[in-house]
């Protein structure tokens, strides 16, 4: 085994299939790889042959090109793989498992990870907590968009399927595990949803999808989804969630409409810094609308969950305010209403567990969910131009036609 | 409206329909009275036209002559009704709402209110925190298996339904409110249950079924329920659930063959001190045969709800020990798996609004999960008789024909 | 009993100790009711005689003519008083009783209220969720700095102290229970201090210095505040605390001398709306500086507690987003850190109890630690100005000289 | 380095020191290894010189014969160190380093691990869940009464002190950081114990102290120690508590006397299963004797915290019952008031660092609590002896004078 085949970024709006080195049990300098970083021994690593690989909306920040990422980078930080190669230091992880990934690596060894805090680990970054594959000023790690990747600290971070069969039988659903399907089960549970709850959800991309299908897990009475996508509120509706079309006017009058009221008692942010207006301000970028609205349409003593990603800096900001950072936050009406509010990257260890326990005995469908479409590594370009597009599609990369098969 | 029709006990075995008092805003002195609490004022109550009222497990071991209840006690705790007359100090709730009443009275002003412990309420029985409607030792509420009964503090206790044709068209699941749906939830919550747990709930009656409607609710991945009576736990099967008939040996075994390992991570005790031995000595009464065998079955880490009720006195106790309450139990077993333990009486309040949200809007048919049976009050008697016989019923008393309608 | 004197605010940086009525069991219309409010009976009302009631930082707002606050409205909601009347409803508190009233009202029979969350019950003010005494949009409830005041709901709002002589004994401490003191440990505890936390607390006013000794209650290893004021600063220090002033540049260079590092675990934000700059810009209001400045000392992973007040509209903001209430925050910031925020009114019943039990047990010096200091209620406007100018004080209004006896 | 000495088990009675082996980073076979672990490979693992090693109320269980311990074995679990040799794998702990050793062995990759409980951790023990270092079926890790010691999976089990000098100042404080004040805080913790409690502890030995001054540093109101050994209630009052002598009469009268109620908020259990009657029975063993009168002490809504030990199986039991672990519970009395109940291992890591933090910082003396005593390696024999004995003090073993220097 020699060679590499893994998706770059090549600069705004452009990814390429590259030809690249296959992983060794170190971590060699590249683009994006913190200079502290270069060199890392990764003896407590493994590395695993990709079975699915997902492109996740936070690629598209770095692919439109509102980040600092630099050329060449190797994408991918939703990886499900199998186990090809085990580093001197691995105990307990052996050849031949299938494991899912977290997308934030940690090292097991710190603080954080011990509080379970793995989003933040404080070993693995040396630019500032947390790290991630594939992604920009996370620590420079390899993506994983790719047909072999290194997972280091591998007795920790890979979750192991009890059998091989039934994982590759429910492989769709499994490979939402490494990302998404947390980080909007995080945002729903640090809403505040449990059995009974009314739940708005901002955003019906994959992230704001993988919420409302947690929502229903943790027993949500009403689910509603807003967003300004007509496709992706039809996929919202087909498993059972109401919908607000943000385009046609205020959320809360539709939501007055669906329950009577005109709030609900748990708010998830899935949309981010990149926020558009809502009613006839649609069109426009408008970074601090979806906070603002959520803070108007959660009731007092409610919560935000905020899962979507807000940065210190965007170059591609709309206006001065927006470049480093900053939003116009209406936060007395959040005060006025003693509202809570969680922010960051979700900590996946904390859930992948429990949520492959669902999939495994039918308690969710996440991949219907979330449309789950699985293509070749090779037409990853595409994946990333039609979703990209307002797909209501969650593309799902089978570099060695593991899926298909 | 100056009589009512009443469900009462009149001796071991035996229950009888009697005439009775129309309520009224003075707690009276009658059977099981508390001295104490002869005479109170009630102008914070209401009377409630009773809508449905169930018969619960806990009733028959007062019929079953295990306790000290007096013979003319008017049963049952299991109420939801329609207000028909509203106390002087009573400002929230009107007459014409539909509520559901928990089974604990509670005053809505003490430090367990406060803190949301309203099933160990300060206020309402003069002998010890806690009270209910029609129990012995539970302060002399009087009780609700009738066609009228006061309920105290009725802003703080009753839940009111948002719509009254909503309400009386799921009245069957609403009914459950009153007691054992929160209970059976109580005991899957305090077990720990959430996404992804394995689940055993020792008890396929009504409470145990509740729990389990109530674990698949919170997004357990598999429930599995324990019983000797086959047709309880072919109710159990009804609705997705994995039995273990524990007549057919040690649990752990059946466990074991259905998940791969002999142990699940939350316990539930749907049965309490009458319970019965496992395998051969199932036909013997040994009261901590449960406890233990949970203890067996949870893997470290775990933790047991116990709503299942355990007593402080039986005189009908299998041997001595068991007549003061005093159960010999392998402690040590839990404490090397650092086991937790919940009793005690559910706090309804805590539970019932989510739990009615979640019944109003489709997420859990809990009147299927148990098997409702309307009949009349007049039929009481022959409720308790097939209740006792070991029906996989749960019946629900109708004493004004409004479901039947 | 026909008269009463109270504090009223007569206009910008204006108070008066005026003739008043002496309250009756009815809510009457004066300045500041809401008129959904006018002529609500409150047969469930005591009649409290004010032992101790205090000037609080948030009536400052009202008297520097940042808020509606209406000419005449009478305030206080800081307090203490002897139940010298009973209304007919009440059953548990008794005439003679010494008792500390929450600051926010609260029913005891909604949803909220069942939840604990009493800082917005939805009962007691038309306008929206949560009221207080003798505060501009609250409700319209006649202020507590009076020599006489109605409480209402008492049975649930009253925390009785359990000794006459004991209460009297203590009774500048136990005054601190009206507000300040539950409202700096709700900071604490929702910030996340626990035993060996580092904590920051934005603000050494009477909140930022309640906050403090909660924090060593909580078992905080290391507590600073932070403020501009070197009066204030020295209390902090007084009884423990290091200091950061924050008038000499970043806050997070001193913590690194105090701490070794530049964060700590903890952040608390006991300033609002009113905040000044820090460094050379300390001189300006700059009503974000606090929350940004909290979001790059706390540590990844952290919390910030915010009982510091803001509001949805200032008509003497700074600028025009300050007007409305818009805040430029620097969410990405915190969101690189998984940060939680805690927003509002602190639940005051949550803690009072817990709180009262470690004054009367010698646990805390909460009086010492905010520097009580007793005067006459004539000697109100006295108070305020010192109060506004600054004064490391919290002044203790002594209405029936009970305190300096 | 050649050669090593070490406490070892001699037979009931008897402790000796004896030379044994230094250690290397492989598992090797002798007294109570179990055979599954012989030849583990550790290079996970450190050497420690050890600083201090104290010996525990739970290593008098094996000398004393009530267990199955072999001859020989090497004792020991409470361990501080220098670390003197690093494990190939090991990345973050350095030579030089003082650490703390959690007494419970951990693997740090297991989902126990994962979820913090480290007390039951999955991958250290073949025989069942958790480890611990020189006891009887946790392992057959080699103890720590010895001049060295090796520590598996090291990144993960030590707490690293952050200054050598400041350690060393504080080393009898710290010394407790490996069992008995995480363990008294644990029973705190799980007993509810929060600002303003009131709280009773039965057993005045190390773990009961440390959980009475893990209850001041909670904020705890009143904290109540009850024993038969007026020594160790004398050390109790010396830092603040109040003292029961359960040989004088029932708990509940003597608390009565020092609250005016008979019962506290929560209940600690720092005496397990050799357990000695009250009153007039004080002098037999009576293992159920404490657990039922904690739930007689405890009022209803409150929580008991049992860190104290219970076994499966006590050869040296009182009666056939006891022999098998089984003890003759009044589970009725702690059901009707709704207690909870939480056994096992304190699960060190959850809460070493934060106490670390409280003692660097002054905020506990834990060391004047306990009554720390340091003595020389070779007087071990004489510390097991004056403990047995009831001396109020904790015996901490200084084998290389680092202490007295």
């Amino acid at each position: 085994m020699s060679g590499n085949r893994a998706v770059a970024y090549k600069g705004p709006g452009k990814v390429e299939v590259i030809d690249t080195d296959y992983p060794t049990f170190e971590l060699k300098d590249g683009p994006g790889v913190n200079p502290a970083n270069v060199g890392r021994a990764l003896h407590h690593g493994v590395i695993l042959k990709t079975v699915t690989t997902n492109i996740c909306g936070s690629d598209q920040h770095m692919v439109r090109g509102r980040t600092t990422a630099p050329a060449d980078l190797v994408l991918g930080h939703e990886i499900t793989g199998e186990v090809v190669e085990v580093g001197r230091d691995v105990e307990f992880i052996k050849k031949g498992d299938i494991c899912s990934v977290p997308f934030n690596i940690a090292c097991g060894r710190c603080r954080n990870c011990k509080e379970r805090k793995t989003g933040i680990c404080l070993n693995v970054n040396p630019a500032r907590p947390g790290a991630a594959y594939g992604y920009v000023d996370m620590g420079g790690w390899v993506g994983g968009q790719a047909e072999y990747v290194l997972v280091p600290y591998a007795d920790w971070n890979l979750l192991k399927f009890p059998d091989r069969d039934q994982a590759m039988a429910k492989i769709l659903d499994l490979t939402m595990l490494s990302d998404i399907f947390p980080t909007g089960y995080h945002g729903a549970v640090t809403a505040g949803v449990g059995v009974g709850s009314t739940v708005y959800i901002a955003g019906a991309g994959p992230v704001g999808l993988a919420a409302a299908a947690s929502a229903q897990l943790l027993g949500a009475a009403v689910v509603i989804v807003g967003d300004l996508n007509e496709g992706r509120l039809a996929q919202a509706r087909s498993f059972g969630c109401e919908t607000v079309d943000v385009s046609k006017g205020d959320p809360r009058d539709q939501i007055e409409q669906l329950l009577g009221v005109p709030e609900v008692d748990c708010g998830v942010d899935a949309v981010g810094f990149e926020a558009r207006g809502h009613g006839s301000g649609a069109a426009t970028e408008a970074p601090a609308t979806v906070l603002n609205s959520l803070m108007q349409v959660t009731a007092a003593g409610g919560a935000l969950g905020i899962p979507g990603l807000y940065v210190t800096g965007d170059p591609g900001g709309i206006d001065e305010a927006a470049k480093v950072g900053s939003l116009s936050i209406s936060l007395g009406t959040g005060w006025a209403k003693s509202l809570s509010f969680t922010t960051g990257q979700c900590p996946v260890m904390k859930y992948n567990r429990g949520l492959m326990m669902a999939i495994l005995h039918d308690r969710v469908q996440i991949a219907k969910a979330v449309n789950a479409k699985p293509i070749g590594l090779e037409d990853a370009p595409r994946g990333y131009e039609e979703f990209d597009a307002g797909a209501a599609t969650k593309y799902v990369l089978d570099p060695h036609g593991m899926v298909a098969a």
